[in-house]
Formats: structure tokens, sequence, C-alpha cells
């Protein structure tokens, strides 16, 4: 099987590891035997100006997503909302009404389907390519989830050199590290069987950097950024 | 303590990793110190003629696992629901209603109930053995649990024989490795403390398998075996 | 940022590994990198005689917290209890009404805020430390959490001493190992990237231990000490 997925992630934390607003919206595509991507698009956001509703992030992810579905024509798309896998070009409003979520995800899909809708529906009539509503459930979210981790690594380091210093809040339980002119992000959880993804990166001199638990979220990390002049 | 506990597991999958049907019911006495089994007993399904509402399971687990407490006469049995650890010989209908259960749940309870109430409390009159409704809190449920997972291992070794190919879907967060004459199962989770299993077995020449996350089914993996000719 | 928190764990458990009361209250000082304690406070209770309703736990931990904040001065106090990290000197009736909890948790925090909102007020007012009721969210509690899984180890040493064969659960997935001189816990989830604490003890000559799964609860281990005389 052949699964394109999309996710977004990292979040500029302030003093306080308070988020801002998050980074990187990746897009990945996933082949047997799933545990890292063989196709990687990265769009990155403002994240100090960021609508943390989660309605900007999934639009950017179906964007995103279909952008390299059209390029490289996988099997599926996996969207991070988790309705049960419902295909979301069947989203309408007695659709999203019978499912089993809560009133208030029933109102931001409302307004979401409306564009998201006809976007899936044209995309499937085109393609014949479906875009499933399947969320945590799927491992190719997850590795799309590692890898925005990572790409928030690279946005702190350039980051850093222009401001001295920057704290990102990585996705969840996964840690990133510098392996030679690599960036290797790696899922923390061993049930997950080994996800990572790898970004070439060379570090700019004169950048120290930590890895740490952030102390009010547990099994989320934080990565810290800080210029030596 | 000495507890005898069943569970069923593994799942035959089709080509786009949607289960047909459960594999293997074990029952096995586990003692001090509690990280494997010192008594195991198997019963295969046939997994292309399933019921998969969980009915078939537990009516399975239950005659196996008073099959073994017959024979190694522990101090409890752990039956694989999660009824709070209630004694199923007390589980008449007033007491169902009572229980913090889902409408649905405690419909397919006073069905069960029918046949697996008075073999409770039969086997509790001879024994003085009760039959404990205590589920996914149970380390000895979790390794009847991997043990299904091996043997689901070995039904697809089998079944690749004839068949060619065959994909399983083991249970949650474990691997099968073959170790020599050996196929041994562990549980991923390290917060488990180390739970395996261990069975002998040859694998037929001429089979080569892998094993891999489920794409569809985070923290799940998957064991496939194609033959070479 | 420098945080005190605090927790009560360690269970003493019967021959049916049913608790009977908790051991250990802790109050930690954590700081970057948040993996462990640099000022550690412990109070033993009375196991024997020991209210499981929770309410005991919590007014030890406010107690223990602030005796150790007065010592260090950290800037925010952690409570185990999960409201979503609001400040406990705002517990007023109304507030603890509008709170997303059950009705049972609401009873016990219109009862317990009758002592610990003042306390709070108090606290805050004389020294602006706030405290928080954050819970499971928090690393430094988890940190406490460890701690006092360690001194359960220390307590059942001197207990079996005296009485020839203790059993002690542990606070969830954590190990305590003895290392030389020095009792050592260590979080068994990776996810948590490596929370630890360090107590120093000399175990005494003539006794051996044992660490292994809680049978009847998943994820928990046991610490059962014997005497060999």
């Amino acid at each position: 099987m052949r699964i394109v997925a999309a996710d977004t992630g990292g979040a500029v934390l302030d003093d306080a590891f308070q988020p801002l607003g998050l980074i990187a919206t990746v897009a990945v595509l996933v082949e047997k035997p799933y545990k890292t991507a063989s196709e990687v698009m990265v769009r990155f956001a403002d994240p100090y100006n960021y609508d943390l509703s989660g309605r900007q992030a999934i639009r950017d992810e179906m964007e995103l997503a279909i952008e390299l579905a059209k390029k490289v024509k996988p099997d599926v798309i996996h969207l991070d909302s988790t309705l049960g896998g419902i295909e979301v070009r069947k989203l309408d409003e007695p659709t999203i009404d019978a499912l089993g979520i809560s009133d208030r995800g029933k109102e931001v899909w409302k307004d979401l389907s409306k564009d998201l809708q006809p976007l899936a529906k044209k995309f499937w009539e085109e393609t014949g390519i479906e875009v499933v509503a399947i969320g945590k459930s799927s491992v190719p979210i997850r590795i799309a989830e590692i890898y925005s981790g990572i790409y928030s690594a690279v946005w702190a380091f350039k980051e850093a050199q222009e401001k001295g210093h920057v704290i990102v809040g990585l996705p969840r339980y996964m840690e990133v590290k510098v392996e030679g002119s690599k960036l290797v992000g790696r899922s923390l959880d061993p049930r997950e069987y080994g996800l990572f993804g790898v970004v070439e990166f060379e570090v700019p001199e004169g950048l120290k950097w930590e890895v740490y638990p952030n102390p009010l979220v547990r099994r989320f990390l934080i990565f810290e950024v800080t210029s030596k002049h």
C-alpha cells in the first residue's frame, strides 16, 4: 500500500513554555515496511501569527497532501482528523451530524467541510484517490508528525541565528538528534516499532542546542537553540 | 498466586489489511514472577468463518481456561472482559444492569451469561475456583495474548506452505521472532516489564517472513509469510 | 523554571495484592533539564492506618510542598490533582462547580478546598508563588512519584527487618534497583525521556528482594522484601 499523509507540528514556545503557533506542515509518501517516508514535502507556517484552533493546520495538511499525491499517485490519502476513516468527500452536514464526535467537533467540521469536501470530491473524481479522515490510528500520519518535528528543529536553528534564542516544543514523544550532516527524528514509543525520519541539514556554526522534557507536558520534549555569540 | 487466563488473538488480514477472523485461543498458567506461562493450551479457530462480534472468542476462552484449570488447579481464572474483576458466577440480569458498562455491552453479557454463568457456577461449586472478569488489567491475560500471537505465527507458516502467502495482524504491540527452533513473542511495551512467550517450532523450508507496522493501526504489527516457490 | 511538586505513592499490599495504605509523600524541587530532583523532602505515612479516599494524600502533599517551597523559593508549586492547571487559591464553590470533572470529584474538592484554598491563598500573598492543580501532565509530579517509590522501597527494607516479609506496590511503570549504597528509581516509559531519582541507602544485611509485575494491575511492579533469617 502506498499512502500519502500530512500533519502539522512543532510549536514555538514562550519562556513560560506556552505555545505561540505551529511551525511546519509536512506531507509524506509512506510505503512498505511503513517505518519512514520515501517522499517528503514541507511548508513552513508563520508561528508568530497562527490560528491555534486547528483549522489552519488541517487546511494546510489537505492542500499539501493533495500536492504530493498529484506527484506520486498513492492508493489513499490519510488526513489527521480522527473520524473513523470516513471519506472526506462524503462529509456533508447530515453525515457530520451522525458522527460519534463532540458538538464542538461537529461545528468545526461543518465549517471545514465547506472547503475540504469539494476539494476531496474533485480530487477523487479526477484520480480515484480517496482522502480519509483516519487520524491518530494512522502510521503514515505519525511519520508526517515526526518529520514536522525535524523540520521544526531546522526552523529553530535558522531562527536562533537571527534572534539568538528559540524554544520549540516537539510533537509528542519524539526526539531530534544531529547526526553528522543529518537531523534524525525518532519516536520514543517502542510500541511504534522504530518509526523515524531523516532530513539533510548542516547545523550552522556558533549554535548550541539542548533536548529535554517539557516540564508542563509529560511525554513531550523541548528543543532549545541558543547562539553562542 | 497461580492464575489461569485465556485470550484470543492474531487475525488473518486481507490485502487491504482488513481483519477476516481470529486465529488462536490460548489458555495459560502464570505463576510468580508473572512474566511468562508455565503451562499453555491452544485451540485454533477457523479464521475464514469467524464471528467477529467477540462472542465466539469469549466462549472459546472460558472453555479452554476451564479445561486447563481442571488440570493445574489454579487459585483463580482470569477472563478477558473488563468488568472490574466481578465473579462470572454472579452475573445474573440485575447484576449486569448495575455494571458501569455500555448498553451494548450489557446486551452482549446478558446473552453470554446464559451459558457462561452456569459454567462458572458449576466449576466454582466443584473446585472453589472463581472465574473473574478482570480484562485488560490482568498480566496473565496479556501473557495469553502474547501466546495467541505466537501461535498465529505458527498458523501463518503452515498456511503459507499451502496457500503461498498469508498476512496476519498480531495482537497489540508485540513482535514474534524466530530464534533457532523456537518462536519467541515479546511485548513491545517496556512498562509491562518483559512479558514474553516461547513456543517450540521448526520453520518449514522455503518460506520467508517479515514483521512491520500495520500502517492502518498504530502500535500493531503485521506478520507476513510468503513461499519462495 | 524552578518547580516544587509533591506526590504520594507506594502501597503496602496484602498477600492477595490488595492495597492496605500508602507509604510515602515526597516533595521535590525540579529544575532544568527536568529529569530528576535537586531537593527532596519525604514524610512517611502509617500505611496500616490510612484513608485511601485520596484526601489524606493531597493534604499531606500540599503541606510538604509548601514546607519545601518556603526553603527553596520556586517559581510555582504543582499539586497532583488534574484540574487543568487552575490556581488552588481560586478554588471556591462556584469555580469548583464550573470545572469539567465528575460530581464525585466536585464533592471531594469542595471538602478539600476548605483547608487547601486558604492555605494556597495565604502562601501566595506572602510569597507570590502559585499552587496549581496540574496533575498528571506535570513532569515534576512524576519525579515526586518516582521518589515516593524509592522511599517506599526504603520503608520496605526497614519493615522487613522487623516483620520478616513485606510486599509493596510501586507507583505506575517504575522500577527500583539497588546500585551500591544507592537506591535508584527509573521510569519504565521511554516516552518520559529518562526520569529518575536516587536516594542514598545501605541495604541492611540478611534481606533479599525481588521486583516483578503485579499480576492484577498491568504496568505496575511489586517490590518484595524477605528476611533470610
